[in-house]
């Protein structure tokens, strides 16, 4: 058992990362408006996940992990604001506002995607030490967002001959969401200069974090709250997505999603007690309502 | 005068730039046929820049290059995805062929633009060697394909507001395009570990020739071809867009091109003998039909 107010800690570290995000966005180009509009009001799940290993880790000044931190939100906002396209999920709804192709059109949802992308590539490459660190995160963060990754898991879930096949429905959570969760877990531990071994290890305990983190999602879509989530509920089903409800029903989806939580939590475990904040992040993870 | 047959030159480095793009696209999931069909028939101008800036400045081994230079072409082809759809400029040829969301439908075409991109970036990545400078062409071409550059330039050009002002049209090509064009002759020499100020010269030379390539590609939307060009030639005027010739008329067009193109030599001049394949480069991007 630990004894971390978790729900501090979040507060905290989620502080941290919105005032850094907030210095990306002083210039004056209303592009820079628009896309803050959708960076603004995230819950920084992935930049605290690339903190929190940074500094289990042993990393000291947060100031070395901070700028990929809030690359990996822009990359995460880009990705939600692409999503909710018409073309594509077509929600109007996300963090609880208006999404951006409805709020400033599909043009510029578009591009202030495609522009957000590009800077969070922008800020892995700000200033000038750890120059190897940071190329191993650019790429691994690269390697899984992109056509063996997010892209793919979403081109996966927009396909529509599925059939409800478990093999699929992991195919996606694991490419749409878990490699993402799993590789902002292994970027702080990168940035802390840490030995391969270690790294590895946060990645396979990443992702499944991940998983679980997808497995929650996928519930709260069925009994989440909208003012809660942020997005329209319900909107999986609607839309006759593969989710792990329709699979495996609420109560089997719930099973799956506290035996991913143990996996998750033993697997920190084998890496000390350095790593305690990822046990309280887990079971966070697995009793979310937002 | 020189005495390179520029016509030979462009064939064969397209030839060795497509094979090496090939390469990256042997994956089965789907997602790479969809990404490819975009990526097949382009000029490959951007990398066949990159490559000449990288023999020009002493690099031997075109591997070296080879993966930055396709990485450019994704880039550069992703961008073409987007700005193709309805909600941008809406245009169902492309390469000679239907554009990707006429193809593949919308939602497949976002999603392998966003898939060339972050591939893009993970060739950036490739290989154990020269992390420095493959860092270095990281952060360049990072910084002006997002909202600081290429986005940016595009939001501008989507504007509906806008007046028919020289100032306004510099930046719109300045950022869509030329700094793209200059930063592909950059990261050459940066593979090739030039130093910074031959670096820095090349960028600014490179800015001219971009400059030059999109006055000439406002020119080829008045008078071009489409068979030659592959997509519609008309398209920037019946949609009200600001170009060169909206401004300065076709001759007023012909003339600041010519300009451009003498300014790009005089540039390339001062870097010496081994940049002349810049003077038959600036010519043929002067003259093009295609």
């Amino acid at each position: 058992m630990t004894n971390i107010d978790i729900a501090k800690y979040l507060l905290e570290k989620k502080k941290i990362v919105d005032s850094a995000i907030l210095k990306y966005f002083t210039h004056k180009n209303p592009l820079f408006q628009i896309m803050y509009y959708s960076v603004d009001g995230g819950k920084r799940i992935r930049p605290i996940l690339s903190i929190a290993s940074f500094e289990s880790c042993g990393g000291s000044d947060i100031d070395t992990i901070l700028p990929i931190a809030c690359g990996l939100e822009f990359i995460h906002t880009y990705s939600l604001i692409h999503d909710d396209l018409p073309a594509i999920d077509n929600d109007d709804l996300r963090r609880g506002k208006a999404s951006a192709h409805k709020k400033f059109g599909e043009a510029r949802a578009i591009l202030s995607g495609d522009g957000l992308f590009a800077y969070a590539f922008e800020l892995f490459t700000e200033g000038n030490g750890l120059i190897r660190e940071k190329f191993a995160a650019i790429k691994a963060v690269s390697e899984i967002i992109g056509p063996k990754g997010i892209v793919y898991g979403q081109t996966l879930d927009i396909d529509e001959k599925k059939t409800l096949s478990p093999k699929v429905l992991r195919e996606i959570h694991l490419n749409k969401t878990a490699k993402f969760i799993a590789v902002s877990v292994k970027v702080g531990a990168i940035m802390a200069q840490s030995p391969k071994n270690t790294i590895d290890m946060l990645y396979n305990a990443g992702l499944c974090l991940g998983m679980l983190f997808q497995y929650t999602d996928d519930i709260l879509d069925v009994i989440g709250e909208k003012d809660k989530i942020g997005k329209t509920p319900g909107k999986d089903i609607v839309s006759g997505k593969l989710t792990a409800p329709s699979i495996y029903g609420l109560d089997g989806t719930r099973f799956r999603a506290q035996r991913y939580a143990e996996l998750a939590k033993a697997k920190f475990s084998t890496l000390g007690k350095n790593f305690e904040i990822f046990h309280a992040l887990t079971d966070f993870v697995l009793n979310r309502t937002y």
